[in-house]
């Protein structure tokens, strides 16, 4: 999953100290590769997943729209070409001045899961459309999902109707599905509940327009993903199974599956070393941990592929841990992480797939360390 | 515990957004209170706990010591008018280059815990006073605890017969007995492993000087915790069982302990809601969460008092969350968190112990919110 680009620009830039390098060849084919799978729905980018300016900008040159979960998100959407028509304030949780400046930039499209919201949305931007967030189980997603966004269906239509009763436009319904979903059949069940939603709300006379499809498309770490066509595929007879031939507009908000597999971090092997003499596992410790932008190993949830100079020479299991002095900046414990026995302090290794919610997530200045670099190319 | 001076700069400055104030008061008064409760110990600031320049210049005039992570906290020690000789490398994981330059920097004082550490300062650091990690098992320490750090203690001989070999001065033991540790005599057995090195490495004629006693030092949370005076009794009573009329130099590394009381976050809270009609729990998000400065909250490891301006009113058990659209920014879902009923959208909170271990841990831009703002008054 490294690129000949990335292995080039790494050859020849030889950039010190960790460094994500984000291939935008790859951001450009997963585009195409989600337009052509799902051709009927508005593709919204997860800003949030990396918002490198240079991302954004090949975005909004491609025709993709963005979901922003803040005004500074929106801002920078913005400032990529993007027009506000083609921005989602997609974050349920919003200060009422947030959505009155993102209403005076010309945002007109806000999620919802609760009455306090609408009421927000109806004083700070009035007549904007609106929809609102379900809960779904979240089954089989890799990135641990919680109750905190959306809020059950019978209670949606509530919210909805409310809404329209506040003279927003009630647009719609979103959910998301979990993210890194490896079930391609996970939008089903969700699907069926926007549908009851769709009904409950035209018996009281609002026509719902779109469904919000959320992200959840994974990337590629060590086991083998389903392709974004076969995604496209099970989405599209979930909706013709429960929508029929009132297919409404869809979205669908990619930011894992959008760049994820662009992006690789170049490590450094800091120390190998054991904790006694007859000490079961080696432990590595890289110039990259938890706090560097590796906080989605927090409870081992991603395995990131990590690629060395001897990959194939007899591998062992190994603790990998970061290099602050924060004992909970350990990657992998609990399931060791075979490496190479011939790895050795100083190497270079390449941790793939790393192209989504590392650099953001990177703490600003932790243990004095510099927050992730990254190169766009 | 928000002290008179924090409200005053919160009411006169009202800064928007989140942010976190430390009153340098209280960081005078927990400094005293060590040095006091430990007389025979040199203070050595866990400068990671909170780096901010007002608190480093104010540690160091009082005479503080600096247990640094990384060569950056490093030359912040020097730049707040710390000399080198009272700096601490105390990161277990150094790359060679940067052990190359604490020691152009004029340090000469590193940890270890492994040979393969011992070779890099032989060659990076020739002639530097070297001491040794042991493990501990941090039984009773609240912030979780691994075995990152450290060797068994025969490993720790070993460690230190080598680094004498290399031309090192092996000068001490190190351990730590967990962070946020509320029981007095946890160092009890840890100073019995230290001695247990000291007497086999002089056996072979190597003489140690000085015992590390790291950190753990709590700050009040939820609960009271013991006084700095009931911890330097029980060590020192720990020291004299040990160590007998040998006593040897000891460090101490208070970080939590020094700062944690000295700051308190004001955040404001952007959302009441519920998921149903029928739910239990209020969710409330705040606009601060586990990556706005609170990843301490990780596992609900650390419980931070929460104070409101209705706190006589009757209370109930919330679920506590962050602004991003992240479903891991929940604070406190597990154990609810009494709040107000009375509390509205809109109103300040104040969080308070979070002096140590939060703005540098802030993400530098995730979901395009700031990292923490911090103001030392």
């Amino acid at each position: 999953m490294t690129t000949q680009r990335i292995r080039d620009f790494l050859a020849t830039r030889r950039p010190d100290g960790p460094c994500l390098v984000v291939d935008l060849d790859v951001v450009r084919d997963n585009f195409d590769a989600f337009r052509h799978a799902m051709p009927d729905s508005a593709i919204y980018y997860a800003v949030k997943a990396n918002p490198a300016p240079e991302v954004l900008k090949l975005l909004a040159g491609l025709g993709s729209n963005f979901d922003c979960a803040s005004v500074a998100e929106i801002e920078m959407a913005l400032e990529a070409g993007a027009t506000a028509a083609r921005i989602s304030y997609g974050n349920t949780i919003k200060k009422e001045r947030d959505v009155a400046r993102a209403h005076a930039l010309g945002v007109s499209l806000f999620a919802v899961d609760s009455h306090e919201e609408v009421e927000k949305i109806s004083r700070a931007a009035p007549g904007a459309r609106v929809f609102c967030r379900v809960l779904t189980d979240g089954e089989g997603a890799e990135w641990p999902l919680s109750r905190k966004f959306g809020c059950v269906p019978q209670m949606a239509v509530d919210v909805l109707v409310y809404a329209h009763q506040l003279g927003l436009q009630s647009y719609g319904v979103s959910f998301h599905v979990g993210s890194q979903m490896t079930k391609v059949d996970a939008w089903d069940s969700a699907l069926a509940d926007a549908k009851r939603v769709f009904v409950s709300l035209a018996k009281q006379g609002i026509h719902l327009q779109m469904v919000n499809m959320g992200g959840g498309f994974p990337t590629k770490y060590l086991r083998d993903v389903p392709s974004a066509e076969a995604y496209g595929k099970s989405i599209y007879q979930a909706l013709r199974t429960h929508f029929g031939n009132q297919i409404p507009q869809t979205i669908i908000e990619p930011g894992r599956g959008m760049v994820g597999n662009a992006g690789v971090i170049k490590a450094e092997v800091v120390l190998i070393s054991k904790k006694s003499d007859n000490d079961d596992a080696r432990w590595v410790f890289l110039d990259i941990g938890k706090f560097g932008g590796l906080a989605e190993t927090m409870d081992e949830a991603i395995r990131y592929p990590i690629r060395t100079e001897h990959d194939g020479d007899e591998m062992e299991p190994c603790v990998i841990a970061g290099p602050t002095c924060d004992s909970a900046d350990v990657l992998y414990e609990k399931n060791l992480y075979p490496l190479p026995i011939s790895l050795s302090i100083g190497d270079e290794v390449l941790i793939e797939g790393t192209g989504a919610y590392t650099t953001t997530y990177s703490a600003v200045a932790f243990n004095g360390f510099d927050p992730l670099k990254a190169y766009i190319i």
